[in-house]
């Protein structure tokens, strides 16, 4: 495959504003005070027009998670070795990741991708094989990927969205795996968002301030062998990942399907801001989980115009942020469908009181 | 009864200092980055303290939702009428309100204690009859209650926490029903915290400028008749509520009893800081769910030195801030109950890494 899927440039669907609109009305006589549920009420009117039903629900949901390794950990950017990749991969098949427990606990279905790593994977239930290469090039000195690779990556993660689009999910998670993909998704960042390595750069998965400078100064390398192109598909190929790209694609072939993706932490995130970057109209489909404690998470939320759900300073990945978040969404539509209204409860409501008493 | 509950004076338990260094010992060998699920790590910990057990569990949840009416609504300073806290009652036990929604939705045991009010309440399923007034006095112009009536309300949300510990409760969320009593709670921080009636009264329900204007006039009246007495008990009684009253007496029920406590918004942390500063160590029970958009909240947190888990910009009362944290606590569980360790999982562990292989 060496061309983007159609996702990439085919017109995505714009949410229902007639759905929109019935759900904004419907919460204005529900038994609270109007406003009351703060953000609640806005993720139910967006999952509303999301999903093109005044009453929306967000299962069942699929949680998939891409795996691939980076070449540029050979230059000493990551608190823990690549081998744990291919570990993790294991782990998440066995049960035991963070991602795992939270997809068990929350009943969403999991998946596995694995884009290609170092350390062999062997045969695993519910991991899908799906190798590029093993792992991507050293981005200090090429391109990490070649762009038929990144193209590769892209249709896997439109394919993972096909697959939950199938299952009749009605809501997307994606998480990542790969030692060092903090290196790529910081590179991507500051060459979207026009920021400095020092800006973006953070611990990771633990480096000290000794290891965030040198992991800094890796990143000035990368950006000077990339240069200024901004076009989407060139840094995405020059400065990402296998698992980066793959989320990408599962982001807008979501879009493409009219699944709501909720968004994780700094490495989905910037794995957003490409697929914005690319195709604009893919934002509305984003409902961002929350803040990492990843220090350049904060510069890509505000350049995705983003205000996530949670603040709680996790920085796991898997998807693990979002998971924790779904709850929210759940709360949210249950109290939007099975609230009370004034009306059926006969609760007087406030404008009734004003008309009749007066304003206090 | 003229005396508070026992659990008004008598020394409250302290957590297991051994189960919380068991529970930390823990979280650091899981499969993920030390530190990395922020908060959710420090919850478990937490929990794991207060249940005296390494593997803490927050089910069964128990919410109990206080109602009361308030004198001082003759003054105009709620958007709603007074009749909506007894209508209210009904629609929490037919099952319409948002705490009511979010109950089932959480499969919690919720329960309605109707402690005074002016409209009439029915006999309602799950709805308790232990009426101390048809509301509280107009505590511009008299003590809100007389200390009598202070030591019933008490007393029943002590009450209610026995019933929580009888059934096994392993969480306990107390919510509140009372319109006018953003009025009554502004004014008890305000004589607690030595602030100002303009820092910490809002629109509660929904007033607009000249109506927060008015409420904090009202205020000011009621502190200036209350002076400066500082005692829990006779503030409490001087410018509380019965909701109020209870919602303190069930906090400091549940520490004696060893029931952690979920804190909802600006009322319930009001009637958190009654009891920290009857009894500090209950500080140690309490769980801050949320940061309510009822702008006097910030101050009653900081009092309390609480930094809460969600900041969604609720303001509904009925316990239903907390409600919608309940998912955290028990994410915080299942990942800290249930995660493989590096060494069950076979992934490499950071320190073994670096011994191994260097720092990056």
């Amino acid at each position: 495959m060496h061309s983007p899927p159609p996702c990439w440039t085919q017109p995505l669907p714009k949410p229902n504003e007639h759905s929109s609109r019935q759900a904004a009305e419907r919460q204005q006589i529900l038994t609270k005070p109007p406003g009351s549920l703060g953000q609640l009420e806005q993720l139910a009117i967006q999952l509303a027009g999301l999903h093109g039903v005044e009453q929306p629900t967000v299962d069942p949901v699929r949680i998939t998670v891409f795996a691939g390794d980076h070449g540029v950990c050979e230059e000493g950017v990551s608190a823990f070795p690549q081998e744990v990749t291919a570990q993790m991969i294991a782990n998440f098949a066995g049960g035991g990741a963070a991602i795992s427990v939270l997809a068990g606990h929350l009943n969403a279905s999991l998946e596995v991708v694995n884009l290609g790593t170092v350390g062999e994977v062997p045969v695993l239930p519910g991991v899908r094989a799906e190798q590029i290469a093993p792992g991507t090039a050293n981005l200090t000195v090429t391109d990490a990927m070649t762009e038929a690779q990144a193209c590769a990556a892209l249709a896997s993660g439109d394919a993972a969205a096909g697959r939950a689009a199938h299952a009749g999910c009605r809501l997307f998670i994606g998480g990542d795996m790969g030692i060092g993909n903090t290196t790529s998704a910081a590179a991507l960042a500051c060459a979207l968002l026009s920021r400095s390595p020092e800006a973006l750069v953070g611990p990771g998965t633990g480096l000290d301030t000794a290891g965030v400078s040198h992991k800094s100064a890796v990143v000035s390398r990368a950006l000077k062998r990339h240069g200024d192109n901004t076009d989407p598909l060139t840094v995405l190929a020059s400065l990402g990942g296998f698992e980066i790209a793959a989320l990408t694609g599962a982001m807008l072939g979501c879009a493409a399907r009219g699944i709501p993706v909720l968004v994780d932490g700094f490495i989905v995130s910037v794995a957003a801001l490409v697929a914005v970057r690319q195709q604009p109209d893919v934002r509305e489909w984003l409902v961002f989980a929350h803040r990492s404690a990843e220090p350049g998470h904060q510069a890509v939320l505000e350049g995705l115009d983003a205000k996530p759900l949670l603040d709680l300073g996790m920085r796991l990945g898997e998807g693990s942020g979002a998971a924790v978040a779904v709850p929210l969404l759940r709360a949210a539509c249950e109290l939007h469908n099975r609230m009370a209204s004034f009306a059926d409860a006969g609760v007087t409501d406030r404008d009734q009181s004003e008309s009749r008493e007066g304003s206090p």
